[in-house]
């Protein structure tokens, strides 16, 4: 029996609507939805010239969107939404290293490089060592991880933000580990950026007193067989925008060391291990 | 001090980065917002690939809205928010007339009509007589009421939606009230219609088996000098959409009578009064 609208009864009279037969998920994740949007409308007793310019908003960052730009992921990546369903999705033990959001610059197909190997083939930046170990939840090494890693450039734009520009896979490759779980390889000290700031969301953040930029750091994507997948980062410890990244990717656990090396082959040193839960293994 | 991002604390994460001195009834929305999206998130676990669902909708619910279409506002409506913040912003005494939605089809400019005369330009349809009172809470006839009316025709369309089709201002006129307070004219019986269903609004609501339909109304903008205007429909008591609106504008109030008319000028006759309540007189 479906009801009329009224202010007291409004989640009930909507989510009444939804037909018996609906997918079970799909009701329960709605239902949800349209429970906290009203509860968000009564709370602020939103009122009508507000609503319209939230309609106004959400238009302009669909309008935006295109093949190379997507403001709806930016917009849920500064209201902490995307860093919150990772957080949701990635659960581990408190020795494992965490997770944090996959950002829109990864590209399959990056080349696999031997150890030791430098990404870096633009020649600029201040060239950094990242080595360390791939281990399980006890301290043993697991050989066979992919160690898939990318950065933007010392100007701060990934190589796909620069074609012609910047080689192809520039600071980007593969290290796959041996029976000693040890990787390293050769690519530069990351420098902070500001993500897209020139459209609806980059109004919200001005608005709200908002920088754009994220803390410098190098991307990793570590997989191996019997093993749940790692998607994270490295932080560059000193980094100025490191306790306001504008994407909430940092977590304590991520913030790397990152030493001045005095005469040696790279000017910096980045040691990080990987510790990799088991598949199957909840938290 | 700002506070890297966790699971648990992750509205407080978000919401110390609004600067301290950003607009406050802005800084009281958005936080409000990211407190009941991120309550969202958490209820339902939202897994990543409903995530990507999400992103998905609302960015193609961007791109459809045009000049001519408004995806954005359909999502609204048929969520039951439209009706929310209309009903939080429209709160009157109970024996006032009630408000509801505007809708997309309001036209400024409508010609000024004597009362009695007819607005249905096209010949179709079923004839009715709308008459009624305009009064305030005391029963008062109210003078210089301004009744902004507009309706589909019989085939469900507004003129709008049909230029070159159906001629101009068919179904729209403005009626204004004498000492008497009373107005009277002639229009069709209204007929149920869909909203656009052919985008990610009707998509939704297939997935979530329910119906496209509006049931059938007379729209109506009354002002009056002193007294707060009223944005609302009446119903025809018969439709079978009646109690499923799908953007919920029904209410139990706007529920009017289509009478019969058994050899009079008009097929049906529909009495509705009308209850102002003075401006700056809350609930």
């Amino acid at each position: 029996m479906n009801t009329y609208f009224t202010e007291e009864g409004s989640v009930e009279a909507v989510n009444a609507r939804i037909a018996s037969d609906t997918e079970p998920r799909l009701a329960e994740v709605m239902s949800a939805l349209v429970k906290h949007l009203h509860a968000f409308a009564k709370e602020v007793q939103l009122t009508q010239d507000e609503w319209e310019i939230g309609i106004d908003f959400l238009t302009k960052t669909g309008q935006i969107c295109s093949e190379e730009r997507q403001e709806f992921i930016l917009l849920s990546d500064t209201l902490g939404f995307s860093m919150l369903v990772d957080a949701i999705n990635n659960r581990r033990p408190e020795e494992a290293t965490e997770n944090t959001v996959f950002g829109p610059f990864h590209v399959v197909g990056a080349p696999e490089r031997p150890m030791g190997a430098s990404i870096s083939l633009d020649g600029k930046g201040e060239s950094c060592l990242f080595e360390g170990r791939v281990t399980d939840l006890d301290g043993n090494p697991v050989e066979d991880a992919r160690i898939d890693v990318w950065s933007d450039n010392s100007d701060g734009f990934y190589d796909v933000q620069q074609p012609g520009i910047q080689p192809k896979w520039n600071n980007r490759g593969i290290f796959v580990t041996g029976p000693d779980g040890c990787y390293s390889f050769v690519g530069i000290k990351p420098v902070s950026y500001p993500i897209p700031d020139d459209g609806p969301v980059g109004q919200m953040l001005g608005r709200l007193g908002r920088h754009p930029f994220r803390p410098a750091h190098m991307h990793y994507l570590v997989t191996a067989p019997g093993f749940q997948k790692v998607v994270t980062h490295t932080f560059v410890g000193d980094d100025v925008y490191l306790d306001s990244d504008t994407v909430f990717g940092v977590k304590r656990t991520l913030v790397a060391p990152f030493e001045a090396v005095e005469g040696g082959a790279t000017m910096w040193r980045s040691p990080f291990d990987f510790v990799l839960v088991p598949i199957g293994k909840d938290q």
